[in-house]
C-alpha cells in the first residue's frame, strides 16, 4: 500500500493498494496550490509512482465526489479510460460532468449503493454509508488475502443528519467484529475537541437571517454542499423567496443534484439570473460561489461592484456559509471588508452559527477506534499535525504504539499476517497542472517566480564583436517589476560598458564571461544601492 | 483631523489633528505587507498628507510601543528630527533603539507619565494608563479650543492585569463628565463577543506546559510582550529552568524591559544563548521570536533543523503563546507541521489556552461608550468590518447614528461646536518600503510582479539593420519562471524571424512595431499552446 498523496496536506487524496500484482487506486483528488506554488493551478498525486504502464490497474473506487478525491481522475483516465471507475451515484455523476470537459470518453462508470459488495480481481470490496459535506460518500472495506482494511474517505458522524442518512456504524461494528487488520482514518479534525456539531445546528442563524432580511439575500455557500443549498432552499420558500444559482459551479452541481433527487426542488421555486429582474430583492435568495474570496468569484465582484448583474448595498444582507479554508482568511476577509463598505450587513462564522464542518473531530474519532477494534491504523487525511493527532487519539483507545503509523506520502507500507511495515519509501513529488501542461513546470520554475514576484527583474542586453574586440551596442538596461525610473541605470550602465569594453581589450573569446561581468557588477550595483536583490537576466549577443 | 492611516487596515496606525495652522500626530506605526504587495518591506502612513514642510507639527505623541504604532516615526523624524516626542517611558526606550539603527540623532523625547498633563502649543495633553499586550500604554486626552477629543490608543481592560497597571476608567469617567466631544475608540476586536481574557488566565496552561516537559522547551512569543515573558521566567523560576532569549528582537527588547524595570528578571536565572550547551535542556526555557512562523525566525529554523546551535526533538516541548495574525495561518502551520514531524509536541491556541487577546472585546467597548458618553465616535485601528462593528457598538449604547463617523484613511473631519463633520477627502495613498527606497516602488511595480510571480517570463531579443532590411541576430528566446525545455521556443522562433523579415522586408523605418509583432506572436502562441500569460519581453537592437 502506498500513499500518493493527501498525507502530510489537505487535498490530492489518493492511495494505491497492491497485491499479487494487481492495483487498486482509492480516490484521485488534487491539492489547491497556496502561496508556495505561485501560478500553479492544481497540485495532482504522484501518479508517476504507478510506473509506466497502467496496465495493472483493476480499478479505481471513489468515496465522495469533492475535488480533493475527484479532481485528478481525468489525468489518470486519460491515459488509461477503461479503468473500471466504482464510486456512489451521486460521485460519479459530478465525475462524468468533469469528464467531459476534460473531452475523455468511453469511461467504465460503476454505480456502487451503500451497503453493497463487488469483487475486483484480488480486491473483495463493500461499501459503507458515512455522511459528510457532500452526500453519498462512502467508506469501503477492502478485503484481500493479506488482510482486511477499513478506509473512512472523508466522514462524519453527524447524529442528526439532513437527509437521515447515518454513518454506517454498524457496518464498522460488523467489521471490526469481522477483524480489521488495518483502519485508514480522516484526520482532517482530529484536532479539534469534542464532537461536530450538527448540520441541523444551524437551522436558528439560518432561520434568523432569513427573518430578518428585508431586501437582497445573498447566501455564500460551497458549490458541492448540497444540504446546505437544501437548507437555504426550504427557508426560501418558507419566506417566500425565489432562489437564484450564481457562480458556474454552482449551477452545475446542483443541476445535478435536483436531477438525481439528492436536492428537493420545491416547484416555481427556482429561477434564472437572467430573470432576476422580474423580482423585488427582497422575494429573491441568491445562492453563490465565492465563499473563499475567490477574486473571480460572483461574490468578489459582487463586493467589488464588478458584477454584471448583481448589486449589493444598504439594507442587504450577505451569509457566508461556510468554514474558512486556511490561507483563505485575508481574500475573506477583503469580500467582507468590500461588502460592509457597500453598507451590506455580512452574517459570517465570526459572528452566527452559519456552517458546522464536514469532518469527525477527535471525540467521534474516539467512538470509530472503539467499535472497529482495528489492529493497526494509518491516518489519512491532513497536514502532518492532524496525522499525528489522530494517531494519538488511536493509541489512547489501545491501539499499540507501534501499530499506529504515520506516514507521509510515498511510503511504502506493507500489510502482512496482520502486521503492517513500512518497507520503502518512494519521491511522491508534487505534479504540478499550470496552464494546459502537466508537470512542465517543476521547483525551478517556482523558485524563478518567487524572486521575480518578489524583486522583479533588471535585464542587460549588449552586443559585441568578439573579432574586433568592440562593444557594438548596450548595455541597454531595462527593469521591470523594480523601481524604473528615468535615467537610474545611467550610471551603473556607464560603467558595465567600462568592464566589458576593457574585457573585450583584454581578448574575451566567449559571450559567458560578459554576461558573467554584466550579472556581477548589476548585482553588486543593486543590492548596495538599494538593498534589493531581482534578478539580474544578462545577454551578451555576438555578432 | 485626517487619519493617515489605521482607518481600513491593522497597521500604519498615524493620525493628524490640526488647529491654527499647528498639528500634533498621534502615532506614527507600519503596516505589514500581505500578499497583495509582493517584495514590499513596511507600508507607511500616508506622511505625504502632511505637506512639503513639517513646520507646523508641534508634536508627535506615541501611545505605546508596538510598530504599528513607532515603526515608522524614524521615516517622520529624519526629515524634522526636532519634532517633540511624547510617549511614557518604555515606548520611548523602543523608539530610542529603532532610532539609533536609523542613526537618527538630536531627538527630542519626553517622557510622560500616566496621569500627567502638558501643553503643546495649541494641545493640552493628558495621559491615561490603559492596558495592552505591551506595558505602559497609555490614552490620550487632548483638550483644544474646538474641542475635546479622547484617544483610546489600543487597548483592553483586563481587570486582573499582571502589573496591576488598570485601565484608567476613573480617569474616561472624569473625561466624560468634563465633556468628550469625539471618542476615537480602538476597533481591533470589535466584532468579538463578551471580554477578553485576563492575561492570568493562561497561567495554568503555562503551568501545565512546565510541569509535563521533561527535556527541552521553547515558549515562542512577540518580542514586545514583557508579561507573557514575566510568566514564562516567573514558572522558570519555580521549574528550576534557565531562561534563554532567542531572536535578535527578544534579546534587545528584553534587555531594555528589564533595565527599566518593566520585566523583573529574578538574579541566576538568565543565560547566554553560547552558553546552553552547558546546562541540561531539561534545565533550560527557550524564549524565542517566530510565533508567526517567519520564515527566517528562530523557531522556523529550529523545525526546519536549520537553527545553528538549538535542536528540537521527541520529547521537547513547544509552547506557541501568541494569537494568530490573520494571512499567518499557512506559515505558522507549517511550522507546527516540521516540529510535529520532528517528534516535537506543540502546544498552541488551537489546543490550550496559551494566549489572549492585547484589545478590548465588545463587552468591554460598551462599557466604555457608558462611561464617556462622548457627543461623537470615530471608530480607529481595524478593516472596514472592525470600524463598522465598532460603531455599532457605540449607537447600542446610544451615540446617535449620525454621530458615530466611520471614515478612512484621508477623510479630512472637522470639529466644531461640538459636531463633527466630514469637509474633504484626501488620497491616503500606501507608501512602500522597499530595500532603502521610500515610494520608489509603486502600483505599476507590484502589477509587474505578480504578473512576473505567477506566470514568469519570455524575452525576445533580435538585431536588425533598418537600413539593409536585415535580421542580424536573434530572435534569442529564453525565459524565466516559464517552462523553459530545450527546444521548445524552435517553431515559435522560426515564425517570429519570418514575421521580422517581412516586415522588414516592407520597409520597418522604427525598432517599435518589430517590438509589437515579437510581443503579439510570442502571445498568441504561449496563450494557445500553454494556457498561459507570461510578461513578454521584447527588445529589438538597431545596428
Amino acid at each position: 500500500m502506498t500513499p500518493l498523496g493527501g498525507l502530510g496536506d489537505v487535498g490530492r487524496n489518493s492511495a494505491s493498494f497492491e497485491i499479487n500484482g494487481q492495483r487498486l487506486i482509492l480516490d484521485c483528488g488534487v491539492l489547491f496550490p497556496d502561496e508556495n506554488h505561485p501560478g500553479v493551478d492544481l497540485i495532482l498525486p504522484s501518479l508517476h509512482l504507478l510506473g509506466e504502464t497502467l496496465d495493472d490497474i483493476s480499478c479505481l473506487v471513489l468515496t465522495h465526489g469533492h475535488e480533493d478525491h475527484i479532481g485528478a481522475v481525468p489525468y489518470l483516465l486519460r491515459r488509461r479510460p477503461d479503468i473500471p471507475v466504482l464510486g456512489s451515484r451521486l460521485t460519479l455523476a459530478f465525475l462524468r460532468e468533469k469528464l467531459k470537459e476534460h473531452r475523455i470518453r468511453n469511461v467504465d462508470l460503476r454505480e456502487m449503493e451503500a451497503g453493497s459488495r463487488t469483487t475486483m480481481g484480488e480486491f473483495d470490496l463493500e461499501f459503507l454509508a458515512v455522511n459528510h459535506s457532500i452526500p453519498d460518500a462512502l467508506a469501503v472495506l477492502v478485503r484481500t488475502k493479506a488482510g482486511t482494511v477499513l478506509h473512512t474517505g472523508d466522514f462524519k458522524m453527524d447524529q442528526l443528519p439532513l437527509d437521515g442518512r447515518l454513518t454506517d456504524l454498524r457496518g464498522f461494528a460488523r467489521a471490526g467484529e469481522e477483524g480489521v487488520d488495518l483502519f485508514m482514518v480522516d484526520s482532517t479534525n482530529a484536532e479539534t475537541p469534542g464532537f461536530t456539531t450538527h448540520e441541523i445546528d444551524i437551522q436558528p442563524a439560518m432561520e434568523r437571517v432569513f427573518s430578518h432580511a428585508s431586501a437582497r439575500l445573498i447566501v455564500a455557500c460551497f458549490s458541492s454542499h448540497v444540504h446546505r443549498v437544501q437548507q437555504v432552499m426550504d427557508e426560501a420558500v418558507k419566506a417566500g423567496r425565489k432562489v437564484v444559482y450564481v457562480g458556474r459551479s454552482m449551477v452545475k452541481n446542483m443541476t445535478i443534484a435536483a436531477q438525481l433527487g439528492y436536492l428537493k426542488v420545491p416547484a416555481n421555486t427556482l429561477i434564472a439570473l437572467d430573470d432576476i429582474d422580474k423580482y423585488a430583492p427582497k422575494d429573491v435568495v441568491i445562492v453563490s460561489t465565492g465563499s473563499q474570496g475567490e477574486p473571480l468569484s460572483a461574490l468578489s465582484r459582487i463586493a467589488n461592484h464588478e458584477h454584471p448583474i448583481i448589486t449589493a448595498g444598504p439594507g442587504d444582507v450577505v451569509l457566508l456559509a461556510s468554514s474558512l479554508i486556511p490561507g483563505n482568511e485575508n481574500s475573506v476577509s477583503r469580500v467582507i471588508n468590500g461588502l460592509t463598505k457597500n453598507g451590506v450587513k455580512v452574517v459570517h462564522k465570526g459572528n452566527a452559527l452559519v456552517h458546522v464542518s464536514g469532518h469527525a473531530s477527535s471525540g467521534e474519532l474516539l467512538y470509530c477506534y472503539n467499535l472497529v477494534k482495528p489492529r493497526n491504523v494509518m491516518p489519512v487525511h491532513g497536514e502532518v499535525r492532524h496525522l499525528h493527532a489522530n494517531a494519538e487519539l488511536a493509541i489512547a483507545t489501545g491501539v499499540p504504539r507501534e501499530n499506529a503509523v504515520v506516514v507521509e506520502d510515498g511510503t511504502v507500507v506493507d500489510l502482512h499476517d496482520g502486521k503492517v511495515a513500512v518497507v520503502g519509501r518512494l519521491e511522491a513529488d508534487y505534479v504540478f497542472v499550470d496552464g494546459s501542461t502537466v508537470d512542465a513546470v517543476g521547483d525551478a520554475e517556482l523558485d524563478e517566480r518567487r524572486i521575480l514576484g518578489e524583486e522583479g527583474f533588471i535585464s542587460a542586453i549588449a552586443v559585441v564583436n568578439l573579432h574586433t574586440g568592440e562593444l557594438v551596442e548596450g548595455p541597454i538596461i531595462t527593469a521591470r517589476g523594480f523601481i524604473d525610473e528615468e535615467g537610474i541605470f545611467d550610471s551603473i550602465s556607464a560603467e558595465v560598458a567600462g568592464g566589458l569594453r576593457e574585457a573585450l581589450a583584454d581578448g574575451a573569446e566567449d559571450t559567458y564571461p560578459l554576461q558573467q561581468l554584466m550579472r556581477r557588477r548589476l548585482g553588486r550595483w543593486v543590492s548596495k544601492r538599494y538593498r534589493a536583490r531581482p534578478m539580474i537576466v544578462p545577454v551578451v549577443l555576438a555578432t
